[in-house]
Formats: structure tokens, sequence, C-alpha cells
């Protein structure tokens, strides 16, 4: 992490890491740049500069060592230890997102759920301990929690990243139907799935080139 | 839909009506394109052309009427009925998805979900009922679905995916963790949630300019 790597760059290397685990599952053990670009939907020249930035080499004839090339991509890629991930909203979304994220395995772990509804809060969901709102500025010092997924209603999201970037938080992962505006040292990656099912049903019905 | 409009603006669209329904349920009546710009990242020019693809026109000195945009938003963006959606891989996430979308009140409904798992097949979930994937492209066929949310596992995706634009689909939200390809009729919006929080993770331990 010496040198700063442009966000696109990062953004593809997690792409690259996630098509290369479950063919290292299957025991493939090399790969040419261009197939990789081909199941990435990139191109072979940018697949190989992506990867000059991570420690192992390929080599035109060879391609790359399938397994030393995840190591390196873990290696930048991965925190040293386990991160704790805080989820704020237990309503409909956040306990769908609760018991998805619960369920991997995983180096990322939903240590932390709130909600300003006490009904909601004070209990266990899918193994994950649930507090009221007001515990979170506390929980996520003493945790340590950088990361932190979003999914109240559009009008609270707002305050709530503004509460969370407050506490230390610089990296959300906002499910809230809204865009939110966080400090330029934290970062916001938006997911509005609703709004991603109403694109996909505009462009199913209608006549495609 | 007489002229077409590109992808992206469509996508624009989408996020502008996601921003003024609960601006228009709160009473707005007016909004200047530069308002809704800062409330959707981008620029007042932009908000202009983008909306002259709608029917109702805004003034420079009195903005837009929310409602009138808001209908003439609708009729370019929504199927005259209510459109049925199909959801392949009643897993995990699929049924968070299921219990997400079904609790919306939506011109999109979940009318049928499908796995291969016989135990996860055969009864209803959510309110929507549950079908072994054999019985996909007849069900497909016989409710006019057009448009599949994809919650298989990565290795099976492609397959699925062929299965369906097979049967008829013409817009995949694909929430497995793999990309898949489809012909140039159809079209793809591809959502990682694991991948877009461990991206998150990264950034959010970073240092940030």
């Amino acid at each position: 992490m010496s040198e700063r790597i442009p966000d696109k760059v990062v953004a593809r290397l997690v792409l690259y890491r996630r098509i290369l685990a479950p063919l290292a599952e299957q025991g493939f053990e090399r790969l040419y740049s261009h197939q990789l670009a081909d199941l990435a939907q990139g191109t072979a020249a940018q697949v190989r500069r992506d990867l000059m930035t991570v420690a192992t080499a390929g080599s035109p004839a060879r391609g790359y060592e399938v397994r030393a090339l995840l190591r390196g991509l873990a290696a930048m890629l991965d925190a040293p230890d386990p991160q704790p991930v805080a989820l704020i909203g237990i309503g409909n979304l956040g306990r769908a997102l609760l018991s998805f994220f619960a369920a991997r395995q995983d180096r990322l772990r939903v240590t932390a759920a709130f909600d300003v509804d006490p009904a909601k809060a004070k209990r266990t969901l899918h193994g994950c301990p649930c507090h009221l709102l007001e515990e979170m500025p506390a929980l996520v010092a003493k945790q340590g929690i950088r990361v932190a997924i979003l999914a109240v209603p559009a009008a609270e999201a707002q305050g709530v990243a503004d509460l969370l970037v407050g506490a230390g938080v610089t990296g959300i992962l906002n499910f809230a139907p809204a865009p939110i505006r966080v400090p330029d040292h934290a970062y916001v990656e938006p997911i509005d799935l609703a709004l991603a099912l109403e694109k996909v049903a505009f462009f199913a019905r209608r006549e495609r080139a």
C-alpha cells in the first residue's frame, strides 16, 4: 500500500480475485492475461498493467501462476486481521443483508448491528448482536470499526452517515435509496437494489439493437 | 419509447425519479434543475438535457413542477401493467432478496422463484411460489416474464442465464459473483454484494487524499 493505486484499478483487482479464487479451487494452475481479460470482460493489456501492481509476475509464454497471483492479491487487498463491520438499519433490507453476510466465511464480519427502534435492537440476529443506534459511536470506537453497511430509509441516510463518519468510519456501503455525501477522507459505494431492478425492467421491455 | 434514449440517460432518469418521489410526498411542489443536480450529484445542464426527453418542460424562472415531472417519468419508464419478475436461486442470498423485494409495494413483483433443489422449491416464501428450475421455461412463457433476478452460485450463473434468455427473458439483475454474457438483445446489470463490501473495506483502510 506504499504506492497509491487508482480506485478503478483496485476495483478490477478485487474482481480478478473473485474470478481467480474458484479457478484455483477447481485446480487451474496457470492462466494467461487474455483468459483473465475474457472472464473479466476487459483487455489483456489492461490485465497485465493492473497485475504489475501485484508482486508476482506473469510470463508471456507460461502466463500467471494462479495461486501466486491470489497470494499477491490477498497481500495487497486484505487487512492483516479480520475486519469488523457495522450494519445500520435492521429493517427488512438490513435483516436480509445481515443474513447474507453472516452466512459468508469471510475476513469481513458484521460484528454489530444498530437500529433506532428498541424492538429491533437488543437481540442477536444471525449471530450478530443488535444495539440501539445511540450506542453506535462508543461501540464503533471500541471495536475499531472502519466499515459500515447503511440500510436505513432514504430520509435518515445522510444523518446516519454523518454520525458514522464522526465515529471514525471511513468506508460506507450505502443501500439507502438516497445519495449521501462524506468528507474526502471517506469512501461511499452506493447500491440501490430497487433502482437496479427498475433499470433492468426498463431495458428488458425495450427492443435492443 | 419512440426515440432511443441512451442507456446512461435512462439510468439517470430512474435516479431522478427515486429522488423526486419522496420530495413529492413531503409536499415539494417545484424544483430547479440545479437542486435536482445537487441531489443526483450531477450538473444542472445535464439534468435539463436529460429531462428534455420527458414530456413536461421546466422554466428557468419557476423550475420543474415535481408531480408533472413524476408523471412524465412514469409514462416513460413504467410498463403499462405491473411487470412480473422471476428469481432464480433460493439459497441464502435469494431468500434475502425475495424478502426485500416482496416487502415493496411495487409495479415489479417477484411472481415466481426457482431452484434446482427440491427442498427449496415446492413451497411459498414471502408470498412467492417456489418451483423447480426445470419448470422455469414453461412458467416464464406462461406469465410473460421478461425480467429475472439471478442469485445462483458463480459456477451455475452462465448456464442459468442461457436458460433464461432461451425462455424469453431480456433483462437480468445478476447477483451471482461471476460475469455472465447474454445476446445483444438482452441486458444484464451485475451487483456483487460481497465484492462491493471488499472494495469499501479496502478504501476504508487506506488513507485518502
